[in-house]
């Protein structure tokens, strides 16, 4: 570990958390941590990460879970925390993109145009939308279907679809291209996107396509850009503040990746803080090429806390 | 039909061809003819076109045909033409955008690197790549695998693919992106995209989603742009050149559309020419909105020759 005087003399507006009380604890209400790389790596959880999340509830504040894979819902991503061993948390602090989609859908009063959502994703995204009764179609269900390509054939859509969700789909499949390029191209359906992640962590072993494709396979055939509803979409921060009242200078993002993490943050007029417990490195957030800046850095939200994380609470 | 006075004094730089002879035919050596909408409509000829290429042949013309349909190869296209009665039409005079990305890697000599392609689309790329002893994996072969996304998982790829060629594919799936996101962002491989049409005309019934899709789910999870081979790129024009020594300015672009073939036929230092039998109407063409001006336009190639076409070769 390199110590706050180096690093912070190494580029001027980069400072290395030293004095956590201070210099984040006293100035934010609420963090909101990105997942991977910040509380675990893949399917591991990073070391000290539940005593240090017990000492931040019991100094008051609040927390949310953010993670832009949609394939689970708030209550799917829940059984995962309950999995690792976080079983403080509960499914409110959770938001996958999935929740966002609904949260959006229910913010702009969807429900009332008496319209349905066509889907392009998995079950998480299908059982938020039961949460809210907002009606829906495609998703899983329409897996194995294929249109009728033969002379003459056609897709025939259901012309109640008000907006089209793409979330992460290992089943996509040229039906439901088809689909949605006929609702958004021809009855005007809504084209909302949980995400545009390029690449996504389906296992450890590689990475892999991520929603970027399937929201780009519908760019490409109706020539629209996407109303995004997980990060960097402003709209979570949005819905916080409205929700719960909830001043934006005093929440803080917490996260691991600067071009999106730390970047929705300063975007957003929060707080930000990266860790280096993901996939950036000091070096490389340090380097002169980068220009993103947090307003602090730490190795690990154990860091957060003066002292090595001991478990006195929990 | 509108006089040719009464259109031009509508806009100034919009000629009806009135004097064919002399405007068109002694200007022109080589016409490219897209064929939806100029020589077909769906799966119906276009009255008069096979004495109008007759006379043209008759004339001394040059001709090709140029469609962004990937699904089928030259000697597949060479079937279609032969089933609507323009038999006359040889495989070489046709450009399919399967043709063309061949054309391409036979261009850039890819066979030297003794690297092989990977294919997203159909048989029409497999057959191309054949005649010029490509070596290729996917496409058609891939359309029911699934790649193992269990825990530790993953899609194994050939480190011997060079370049992965987009082309529509109805039965793209996510064993296909992920094939391609591998061979792309881990191994460098080139990224080429047949064409990038938003909706195609599978059947005459609807609009369908086009190779704007898988091409644009490939964009969505590589960042990368493609090379695009098929219309509006200028390879077709360059490989005209160097293959038969075409001097550019005695080329001729006709079709139906504004952006793609008259704009194809301007980018490229060609003259062209909007017919009027496909889905671009005299009054959009003459309203001031439109600023893309072919050189000519014509109700349809038959106008080519003064009189009413009438069955005096063939």
């Amino acid at each position: 570990m390199t110590s706050s005087k180096t690093a912070s003399s190494l580029a001027a507006n980069v400072i290395k958390l030293s004095d956590p009380e201070k210099e984040l604890l006293d100035q934010v209400d609420v963090f909101i941590f990105d997942c991977d790389g910040v509380i675990w790596r893949g399917d591991s959880l990073i070391d000290g990460i539940p005593e240090t999340l017990a000492k931040l509830r019991a100094a008051g504040k609040k927390m949310f879970f953010v993670t832009n894979n949609s394939t689970k819902s708030r209550a799917g991503y829940k059984k995962k925390f309950d999995g690792l061993g976080l079983n403080d948390v509960p499914a409110e602090e959770i938001f996958s993109s999935s929740f966002a989609a609904a949260a959006y859908l229910e913010q702009t009063k969807f429900k009332d145009t008496g319209k349905k959502v066509y889907i392009i994703g998995e079950v998480g995204i299908c059982e938020e939308l039961d949460l809210i009764d907002v009606p829906y179609i495609g998703g899983p269900a329409d897996s194995n279907k294929q249109p009728d390509m033969g002379s003459g054939g056609m897709l025939e859509v259901d012309e109640d679809v008000g907006a089209v969700v793409v979330g992460f789909d290992r089943n996509v499949n040229y039906y439901k291209i088809q689909y949605a390029q006929l609702c958004i191209n021809e009855h005007d359906a809504q084209f909302i996107a949980t995400n545009l992640d390029a690449v996504t962590h389906l296992t450890d072993a590689q990475e892999w396509a991520g929603n970027g494709s399937m929201v780009g396979a519908i760019k490409g055939c109706t020539g629209q850009e996407p109303l995004v509803v997980g990060k960097p979409s402003p709209l979570m921060i949005d819905y916080l503040e409205n929700k719960y009242g909830m001043d934006r200078s005093r929440i803080c993002m917490v996260g691991d990746r600067l071009d999106t993490d730390v970047l929705f943050g300063t975007d957003n007029g929060l707080k930000s803080l990266l860790v280096l417990s993901g996939v950036t490195s000091e070096e490389k957030l340090l380097s002169p090429e980068n220009s993103i800046t947090p307003d602090f850095y730490a190795d690990t939200i154990n860091d957060f806390f003066a002292a090595a994380p001991a478990p006195k609470e929990a």
